[in-house]
C-alpha cells in the first residue's frame, strides 16, 4: 500500500535527504514537488529542486514553482550559513538537464492534485507554509480534499529546550507564521514533525561516513551534502546531524514511528514569541479561547529513532 | 538573621495564607504592605489587607495601596469565582477596626523603603506586578538599592501543562505583562516563582482540616477561607490547593527548597500567547535578539514540596 504524496520544499540539504527518501522507499508514490522560500530564496530552492529530481531519477514528477515570500512577516534573510550559499552545502551540484517547470503555480497545482487524488493526497511540506495556506486562501474546499498534512515544523517545548529561530520559535513556522496559523486552524489533520522529535533522531558523523562509503552514488552524493550542514549543526549536536525534513517523510510514510499528542494548535505571529506553535493540552481546565472551536491536530512528541535511522540507512 | 520583606499583594485566599506565613515565621521581618488590583478590585484587596493586618496581630506593618489597574492592558475582570465576592472566600472576614492607610502610593512606598533599607529589603509582589513597575518607572535607581525580588508568577511549560489564563500564561503576569516585562528585564535579581513548582505544592483536604483543627483561631480562619478555593481547585488537583503565594514566600525565606534555573526572561504583551513568561535557557545555541543583553534571572523549576508543607504546617 503506497502513499501518494506532494512534497512542499525549500532545498535545502535535508529536504535532499528527505526527498531521496521519497524517490527510494517503495511505500512512497511522489505525485508532485512544489518549490518556496525558505532555506534559500525560491530561484535557489526551485534550481535544486529541478537538479535533484534528474539526480534521483524520478524525472516523470512535476515540480512547481511557488511563494518567494511569507504571506505578511518581512523576510529576515535565508540560511545559508546552514544550508551554504547554493542551498546544498557548496558542493558544486549541478543544474539540471531537464529544467521542465511544470507551468502551474504551486498553490494552483495543490489544489489541482488534491481534487485528481480527492481523499488520497497526503501534503508533506517541510519549509514555510505559504503555499499550502494560498491554497487554502484560494479554495476552501481543500481540505475536504486531502487526506492529511505531515509537516515539518513547529517546537513544543516537550524536551526543556525551544526553537532554533529563537528561544521558542523553529525555522519553517517562523518563516511564515501567518501561513502556519492558517494550516494548523483548517478543517484537516494536521501531524507536526516538529524540533521536539526530530532533535531526538541525530545521524552522527559515522552513520554519515558510512553513507557516503556504503550507499553508492547517492550516499556519496549525500554525503557530500552533508558536510557544510554537519560544521552548523557540530555544536548543536556534538558531531553528526538532525535531517528534520526526512524525519517528516518518515511520519507522512510510517506514523507508528511517532508518539503523537492531541490538542488544538495555534501559531504566534508577532511580537518576542513570533512563530512559537502553541498546542492546548488535553483537558486543559483554564480559558482558552484562542484554541475554542479549534480541531484537535496531531503533535509528534517521541520518536522510535532507531528505527527511523535504520529504515533511512536500508535505503541505499 | 531575618530577610526585610516588602509585600505586594491583591488578596486574596492564597495571598492571606502568604501574609500569615510573613506575620508568624521568625525569619521574616514584614516592613510593609502594598496593595493592587487582581484578585479582587484594589479597593476589595486594599480592605482585605488590612483586616488580614489587624486579624494577624501585625499592627505595626503600614499597608500602601497601590494600582487599580496594569499599564497597558484593559482589565479582563477579577477572579471572584477563584477567591469569592469579598477576595476572601465569603466566609464573612470583618472589616478592620483599625483602618489607617499610609498616605503614600504604594510605588513611592516601595522606593522610600527601598532607600530606608538599601541594600537590604526584599520584594514579594504575588498579584500583577503594576506596583513594581510604577516604581521602576519612576525610580530607575531603583534597582541597586533592592537586594532582590521573589515574585508568585510566570508558567516555564517544564510540568509539560502551562499556565492557568492560557494554555501558556499565569495569571499575575497575564493581569499585567507590560509590568512584568519591566520587571524582568530590569538591572535586579529576579526570582519566579512559577506554576512549574506552585503546582507541585498540593495542600490536600486533610492538611487543610488538620490546619483548621489544630492550627488555634488562625488555622480555624484559614481552613474556613480556603474552602471556597479548594472548590475551585478540586478538578485541578483531585482534591486540596495550590498556596502559590505563599510559596513565594517560602522562597522568599529560604531558595534552597528551590531548583534554580538561569537566564534571562521575557514576557509576551500582545496576541494569543499574552503573559507568557519565556527564559533563554543556557547554552541556547540559535539567534534570540530580544533576550540579548538581559541578565539571567533565576526561575524556579524544581522544589522539596515536603519541606513546604512541613514548614508551613508549623507555623500554627
Amino acid at each position: 500500500m503506497t502513499t501518494k504524496i506532494l512534497f512542499d520544499t525549500d532545498p535545502g540539504i535535508d529536504d535532499a535527504m528527505a526527498l531521496f527518501m521519497l524517490a527510494r522507499d517503495p511505500r512512497a508514490e511522489l505525485v508532485g514537488i512544489t518549490t518556496v522560500f525558505g532555506n534559500a530564496s525560491v530561484d535557489t530552492t526551485t534550481r535544486n529542486a529541478l537538479s535533484l529530481r534528474e539526480r534521483f531519477g524520478i524525472h516523470h514528477v512535476p515540480v512547481a514553482r511557488g511563494a518567494a515570500r511569507a504571506i505578511v512577516k518581512p523576510s529576515s534573510g535565508y540560511a545559508d550559513f546552514v544550508h551554504g550559499q547554493d542551498g546544498l552545502g557548496d558542493v558544486g551540484t549541478a543544474p539540471a538537464e531537464n529544467d521542465t517547470l511544470d507551468g502551474r503555480a504551486a498553490a494552483l497545482f495543490i489544489i489541482e492534485m488534491a481534487r485528481r487524488y480527492s481523499g488520497e493526497l497526503v501534503l508533506v511540506p517541510v519549509g514555510p507554509l505559504t503555499n499550502i495556506a494560498h491554497a487554502l486562501q484560494i479554495d476552501p474546499d481543500l481540505p475536504r480534499h486531502v487526506r492529511g498534512v505531515v509537516l515539518m515544523g513547529g517546537a513544543f517545548g516537550t524536551l526543556g529546550h525551544g526553537g532554533n529561530m529563537s528561544p521558542v520559535a523553529e525555522a519553517n513556522i517562523h518563516g511564515d507564521p501567518h501561513a502556519a496559523d492558517l494550516v494548523a486552524t483548517a478543517d484537516w489533520p494536521v501531524t507536526f514533525v516538529g524540533l521536539d522529535v526530530t532533535h531526538q533522531i541525530r545521524m552522527s558523523t559515522a552513520y554519515l561516513d558510512e553513507i557516503g562509503r556504503e550507499g553508492g552514488v547517492h550516499g556519496h552524493y549525500i554525503r557530500g551534502i552533508t558536510r557544510f550542514y554537519e560544521r552548523f549543526y557540530e555544536p548543536r549536536t556534538g558531531g553528526g546531524i538532525y535531517s528534520h525534513d526526512a524525519s517528516a517523510v518518515a511520519c507522512a510514510l510510517d506514523p507508528s514511528l511517532f508518539t503523537l499528542r492531541h490538542g488544538p494548535v495555534r501559531v504566534v505571529t508577532d511580537g518576542i514569541a513570533c512563530g512559537q506553535t502553541i498546542q492546548r493540552l488535553p483537558g486543559h481546565p483554564d480559558p482558552s479561547p484562542h484554541w475554542d472551536g479549534i480541531r484537535d491536530q496531531a503533535v509528534c512528541v517521541g520518536v522510535d529513532s532507531e528505527r527511523v535511522l535504520r529504515e533511512y540507512r536500508a535505503l541505499f
